[in-house]
C-alpha cells in the first residue's frame, strides 16, 4: 500500500528557470510524511515530546525526470521500502496530478534519535506499528 | 466579504525557537492569494502569459501577536481593503484554526507591472472584477 | 552610524518572474542583523542560552522599489531608528551593490521575550549597549 | 583539486529541533557551486542568456552524519568526480569550520539542457574547460 498527498506548487517554490527548485521536492516529500503521520495521529512534535525521540533523515536521494511549474498540483506517493527496529526507508514518487507524469523519484532514510542522549535509538514501536499497518 | 484558506504549518517553516519563522507568514498570505486566484480561475502564471502583466508586491506589512508552532493549522483571512485601477491592497489576518487566536495581521499592496516594458500598468480588468466580486 | 553587509543573491531566492521573491528581502535583513550581532560578539542562540531571552520581531514593513536578480550582490544597510528598554527598531535599506540602486526599504521592530515565562521583558542591557555603541 | 566556500548558518535555516533542516544542505551546496562559477566568470544566468543552456540537477544524494546549528559556519568542499560531454557530477562534503567535523556528504549530477528545444545537450565547452581546470 502507498500513502498519497496532493500539494499545490507555490510561486515561491519556483526559480528563475520558471520551474520548481530541486531542493523543494524534498520539502514536498516531508509535507507528505507529515500528512501521513497526521493521518496516523502522530507528529514530529509529539514524537519529540512524548517519546523524547526525533526522527532525523540520514540519507536523501532524488532523481529528477521532468519539472513541475507554478500552477501544477503534484501528487507525492510514499512507500515503506525497508525497515529495521532503528530505521525506515520511504521511497517516493512525485507526479504531476493533471496527467500523471513522473517528475522525480527517490528515497529518504530516517532513524530514531534519543533526544536526551542525542544518540541513535529504536523508532517508537507505536509509530512503526501504525506506519507498517498503513503502508504494508 | 473575505476569503479564507487553511494552511498546515510545515516542520521546515519552524526555526530554532520552535515557532514559525516570521518571514513565512508572508508566504502563507501568498498561498492564500494563490488559492483565491485559483478559485477565480486565475494564476500568477496565466496573468503573465495571457496579459503580459505581473502583479508584484510594492508594500508588505505585518504585526506579530502570537507564534504558530509545528502541528498548528493556520487560517489566512484576506480582505480587499483598497483599490485603484493600478493597485489592490489586501489586508490579512492569520489565526490558529483550533482556537481562533490571532497570530498576526497586516497587508500587502500589489500593482500591475507590464512585462513587456517592465513599467507600471493597470491591473487586468477581468482580475479586478472577479476579485471585487468575491471580496466586496 | 550604520551597519552594512553584502549578500549574494542565490538562485533559490529567485522566482518564476526571474527576480528575488519579496519575502526573501526580510531574510537578507535578518542575515545582516545576524552579522551585526556576530560582529558584536552575540548571536540569537547565545541570547537564548545566556539570558534566557529571545528577540522576536513584532513588526515588519518593506516598500519595494526595484527587483534584485540572480547574479546581483545586495548591500543591506541597518540603522537603529528607535529604542526603549524593551524594543529596538531597525530601519533598513537594500541596494544593488554594483550601482547603488535602492531595491527596497523598511523596518523591523524587535522586543525582548523572556523564554522562561514566555512574556515581554527588557532587552539584555549588554546587547543594547553594544548595538547603541555600534549604530548611534 | 577542490573548491571550498564558507557559509554561515542562518537562523531561518534551522528547524524546531534546533538544527539545520536537511533540505538546506543542498542549498549550501548550490551556493558553493554558484561561488565556483562566479570565481570562473560564469553564472547560471549567463549560461541561460549566452548559451541558451541551463544546467539542471538530475540526481541529488546526501548522507547526513551530524547536525549544523545556528552560529556555525560550514565549509562546503566540491570535487568534480565524473564528467562526460553532457554531464558533470560534483561530490561534496560539508564540514563544521570550527572543528572540521563532517556534517554530511553526497553528490549532485548536472546536465546540459537546451532552453530552446528544452532537451538534453552538451554542457558549454567553455564552462567544462574552466571547471576541469579548476577542479582536476
Amino acid at each position: 500500500m502507498v500513502f498519497k498527498t496532493d500539494i499545490p506548487v507555490r510561486w515561491v517554490d519556483t526559480d528563475a528557470l520558471r520551474v520548481v527548485h530541486y531542493s523543494n521536492y524534498f520539502r514536498y516529500v516531508e509535507a507528505a510524511e507529515e500528512e501521513l503521520y497526521r493521518s496516523l495521529g502522530f507528529s514530529f512534535k509529539e514524537l519529540n515530546e512524548k517519546y523524547k525521540i526525533a526522527i532525523p533523515r540520514v540519507e536523501a536521494f532524488c532523481r529528477y525526470e521532468a519539472p513541475a511549474r507554478f500552477g501544477d498540483i503534484v501528487t507525492v506517493v510514499l512507500r515503506l521500502e525497508q525497515r529495521t527496529e532503528k530505521m525506515m526507508r520511504y521511497d517516493f514518487e512525485i507526479k504531476r496530478k493533471s496527467d500523471g507524469e513522473l517528475l522525480c523519484a527517490g528515497y529518504l532514510k530516517i532513524v530514531g534519535l534519543d533526544l536526551v542522549g542525542w544518540k541513535g535509538t529504536a523508532l517508537p514501536a507505536e509509530l512503526m506499528a501504525k506506519v507498517v499497518n498503513a503502508l504494508e
